[in-house]
């Protein structure tokens, strides 16, 4: 496909689960109407950010969430990566990103791999692995818009995840993630710009809505970076649909100008993963 | 030590390889006089950036410069990063940079790892791997000011090589660097800052100034930033000498805050050095 239409939901989140999910499907529908062949939901769409919801709104796989994003995906004919949500699984709840193709089939069931233990400046203190537990697998998959990267929020910060789904041919890296206003400040913008930069590929990053009442209160600024760095389109800080229109052919012309996944120094250096 | 002066030399080059020494050297000597233990000397200091001057500007170590480098070192006992130059050993030539303690003893041989061999936008098509061969050895080296991570420009796009010196406990890194104006436009302050902010050490990265009539225009803006990715001093496009204090306690602070190297998943993927 030449040019594909991507769609960052930048979703406001409430305590209501059904609410969240029907605001979603909401905006998923309205990014369908203007052409988008892919949405990404934020992390986190059906559920606040605090240890008070997770285990209460978790719920397992397949289940609710799974089926209505499915069956979202499936009605709109889009490829939905659906944001991130408390999955139960036994005694144990993950930070979840589920992928569905326009027919509704799930082809990807990704689980944070890195979980938001900080204390970060301004007395803002974060236990993620206190309610949730960390996945160990790669949220790599082929898709009829070229292949998927997926990882979810605090994963960013970690190069060696991008750059082996990179160099395992991922084009469009699809990323609920949702900083807070603090780190989304000082990093955010630098962090995927990096990335995309030195993965040199398109990077497709959904927050939550900012919400300065809530608990945590996630830093918006949804954006879709290209192989180069540069920023095709970017939301503000409300509630807001971004779509941004890509042509993959781009992937090759930066890696022709710039080819940094050549002059790699294989010989020196080796990025193992280790978890196949 | 508890504060570190840094001082960045922006030094215009010419291809007068003599004058260029003498001003490195009086802005080195201005550094100390400010009260400097570190300068960093760019990329390339005493030879334009041209395939033209590579063989003919090249000489080994020891030999001249070295000497000279040396000496000014110990003159005005500073730890010295001399830049980058062409050296001559046998019939190959390295992009080399060497580093002196304030007694004037070369502490660390260092030779560019990454070529610069790129097709960039505007026409600008640059092979340095045609007069210059790459090193493979890690810049790590142990001064009275803290454990230095060494690396040359290009070096920069190449995230294992900073993580690798990070998790063997570099805190500063030392970086004589020549982006051009297009990429140093569009990626400088990102690729310095994720840097820093990946590997939460500093980044003191010297550039030539700016050079509208060379072959090769630097971007200038040479930095400091600290392991926030916040940036404490930066120079404009001219001739500049900057000098940033920094505390290295602050790395702790960081990593405190957001601890990046304990969140890592070492069982998941692994960052391996095979050149030692």
């Amino acid at each position: 496909m030449d040019r594909i239409k991507i769609a960052l939901c930048q979703l406001h989140v409430t305590p209501d689960k059904e609410a969240n999910l029907e605001r979603a499907a909401k905006m998923v529908r309205e990014a369908a109407a203007k052409g988008a062949h892919l949405a990404v939901l934020p992390e986190m769409f059906n559920t606040p950010i605090s240890r008070r919801y997770m285990a209460s709104n978790a719920e397992p796989v397949p289940g609710p969430v799974a089926a209505a994003l499915s069956q979202l995906a499936k009605e709109c004919g889009i490829v939905l990566v659906g944001g991130s949500f408390p999955e139960a699984d036994g005694s144990k709840v993950y930070n979840t990103s589920l992928t569905f193709d326009k027919t509704g089939q799930q082809i990807c069931h990704y689980r944070k791999m890195h979980l938001f233990d900080v204390n970060l400046p301004g007395g803002v203190v974060l236990r993620e692995s206190d309610t949730v537990s960390a996945g160990s697998r790669l949220g790599l998959v082929d898709t009829e818009l070229g292949r998927l990267g997926i990882g979810i929020c605090y994963d960013l910060r970690f190069p060696e995840l991008w750059l082996t789904m990179a160099l395992r041919g991922a084009q469009i890296m699809a990323v609920p993630a949702a900083f807070n206003v603090i780190t989304g400040t000082d990093h955010w913008h630098t962090v995927l710009k990096s990335r995309a930069m030195d993965c040199q590929t398109f990077f497709a990053v959904a927050s939550p809505a900012r919400d300065e009442q809530a608990p945590f209160i996630p830093y918006g600024h949804s954006l879709v970076a290209d192989p180069w760095g540069n920023i095709l389109a970017e939301a503000g800080e409300g509630e807001e649909l971004v779509v941004a229109e890509i042509e993959l052919k781009r992937i090759e012309e930066v890696r022709a100008r710039l080819p940094l996944l050549q002059h790699r120094r294989n010989e020196l250096y080796r990025l193992e993963w280790l978890a196949d």
